[in-house]
This record gives structure tokens, sequence and C-alpha cells, in this order.
């Protein structure tokens, strides 16, 4: 017992040692023309979050961030990216991985760009949206599919129905689903409200930081990949 | 003479004392439902230094500013917004001034918000976009007009016709014309390339700091102020 305590001071636990764990974070950002683009809201505070936790369990990790006012979290590979598309090929090619934590709010569509800017010419102009590549079911359908393939699921309203049916339908292993409705303030915010959604049901998790969110899912990606 | 010089040093000149000058900076997210936003990519630093710079030279200085990742100026009044038509709001009730620079990328247009997110249902949703009242327009022929209107023109092509056009169209004073199409990094960085238009004429500056555009910027108006 001494001796196992001694060992634990000496080397922290690393419970993760030799996985590559794949995490995306924050929002991504759609050109339209020279000057404009469509956006999602997302500070990248819990993706950036989970990749340092997973990093201080031993995991190796590669983080793939659209355009956030964040530090690149230390111990970890971040990848900058600006749009879906950009983000999908970087997810791409850093597998191999044992894990991959999708939590970035991709854009759901992109607009084709224009080369000059839009002006103003009296009729209001109409943009015609295009779907982007969908990140989560392309890495769950994968031939080098992740042993755990975890997505996230911003949701305004019945979440639970919402984010259960986004499991099934992406073929990842767990959904963290999170409400962002008007009178929530998580969006940005310090704090999260989460239920995680696996094969076996709902877990709904108290209100607690971002940080504590990372820190309850590695424990979990710990418990599940022994 | 040597009283002059040491008043000048007991004193700092400022000439612009009494004076109250409204600057814009940065861009305007136009919200599209919960998660989504149209945006204008813009840093501020350029109007965040013209506020900084005006407020040095001794004028009182409203700095109404959208999302960006700066800090606030010290020595300047600033006004956090996020749309255009808040940011519109909040220049009316700023006046009456001297001085307005009107330097913020405010979106042309806004989307009629959704309060439910948009979801993928196979088919490409389009958005209509609605025209976003013109601020820079509204203050150069409002009532209490400020003396001296500035606007700016951020142009990819054929710049200086543009711009010149648009001080006509808009009927401010002069324009600060830069160019941000591809290839150059005026956009985020730290430099920037100015024309300034003014009933005169054309005057082409050479590239230097945004710091040093805000610096030769507010001398122009302490000339004209005289």
């Amino acid at each position: 017992v001494i001796l196992d305590a001694i060992s634990d001071m000496l080397t922290p636990r690393r419970p993760l040692a030799g996985r590559h764990a794949i995490v995306t974070s924050g929002p991504t950002h759609e050109a339209i023309d020279p000057v404009r683009y469509l956006a999602n809201r997302s500070s990248g505070r819990q993706g950036h979050a989970i990749a340092q936790a997973l990093a201080e369990a031993g995991a190796r990790v590669t983080l793939i961030s659209g355009p956030v006012a964040l530090p690149d979290p230390p111990g970890v590979t971040t990848r900058h990216v600006v749009s879906a598309r950009e983000m999908h090929d970087a997810v791409r090619a850093a597998l191999p991985a044992e894990i991959a934590v999708m939590c970035a709010a991709v854009a759901d569509w992109h607009v084709e760009p224009q080369a000059r800017k839009l002006k103003k010419t009296g009729v209001a102009p109409t943009l015609t949206l295009v779907e982007n590549p969908d990140i989560l079911a392309d890495i769950a359908h994968h031939p080098a599919r992740p042993e755990l393939v975890i997505g996230f699921a911003a949701e305004t309203e019945t979440l639970l129905d919402h984010a259960a049916a986004k499991r099934i339908r992406k073929g990842c292993d767990w959904i963290l689903a999170n409400h962002v409705g008007a009178g929530s303030d998580v969006m940005g915010g310090n704090d999260n409200e989460i239920v995680l959604i696996t094969q076996a049901g709902a877990d709904v998790w108290p209100r607690m930081s971002k940080t504590e969110v990372a820190a309850r899912l590695t424990s979990r990606i710990i418990e599940a990949l022994k």
C-alpha cells in the first residue's frame, strides 16, 4: 500500500496513456464573400476543456478548433481551421484514434462564396444554403472508426427525443445534449447542463462548470475503454 | 517662448477638448436562430485605435462597439452592441456630437430571426435578407448632424470610384477607403492601406499601422475643426 502511494506520487495516473483522442471545438465560419460569413455561436470553452482533461489523463490529443478567442490548451496538438469542410479534412487526417469527441458547433450549411463583395442594389439578395459534410456521421461510419465516438447536441426544445434520435441517426456511441434556448446562459458561459445519452439510456448531470463536465466525461471515457 | 514651452509641459495639448466624438467599431452579428448568425469580418482594431487617439487629443469619446476580442480603450466611454439595429440606436442616443467616425463593419442585411433552431430537413433552406438601417447615411442627414461625419469603405475592386460615389451618396464629409480583397492582409492585421476621400479629392496614404492611421486621421480632424 505504501509502495502504491509512492508510485502514485512519482508517476501520476495516466489511464489514457497510449490512446489517441481527436477533439473538435469552437464554431465554424462559412465565407459568403470577402467580408461576410455565416457562423455558429460557440466559445470553444467546452471542447478545449475536454481536450485538456483527456491530455491530463494521459491521452495524446489532437484538438481541431474553429475560430475562438482561447489559447491553445497545454499538452495538446491544436490545428486551427475556419470552415466545416476544413474541419472535416482535419478530422480525417488525424485518424486513426481510439476516442473522438466532436464538440464543435459545425455549421450545417455553407453558401457558395462570391469573389466580389455583395452590393446593395435595392433588391435584397437571397442566400441559398448548401449542406456541409456531416463530420460526426462520417467519422462514426469511417473504416477507421474510433472505438468511442461522442457527439454533442445543442437543442432548444424536446431535448431528449431529438438527442436520442441523433445518437442513432449519426451512428455515434454517446451524445452529450445541452439546452441552449432562450433564458439559458450556456452559450459563452462557464457552466453547462448536460444529459449524457448512451445506448443504456439518459443520465442527467447537475449544472456544473465546463471544466467539471470535461473531468466527468473523461472519467466515463476511461471506464468505457477499460 | 520659454513660458510657452513650460505651459506645454504642464498641460499636454488637448486640441479637441470640449468636443464630443462618436466612433463605431467592430462587426455586427445578425442572429438567424438561437445558434446561428450572419457576421462581417472586423477585428475592431482600427475603430478602437481611432477612439483612443481622439480621446488622447482631448475629445470626449463615445465608442459603440460590436462583438470584438479587444479591451475597452482607456479614457473612452464604450457601449457594447451586437446587431446593426442596436448600433443604430446607440449612435442616435449618443448625439449630439461634433465628430462621427463610422468605422464599424455594419452588416447590410439581417435575417428575420427564428425562435427555434433551423433543422436539416433534406431541403436546403433559403435565407431572405432584409436591409439594415444605413447608420452612416442616417447620421449624415440627421437634424443633429455632427460637423464632421466620416465613413469607411472596404472595397475589393475599383476602390476609388466606389468610395468617392459612396461619399456623395451617404452625404458624409470624408471616406477612408481601404482595400480588403484577396491577397490583402488588412482584415484582422496590424496595418492598413488608406485612401482619404474628401470633397477636394483623394489623398493616398502609405501603408502604416492602424495606430498611425488613427493618429493621422486625428490630426486631419483637428485641422478641419480649427
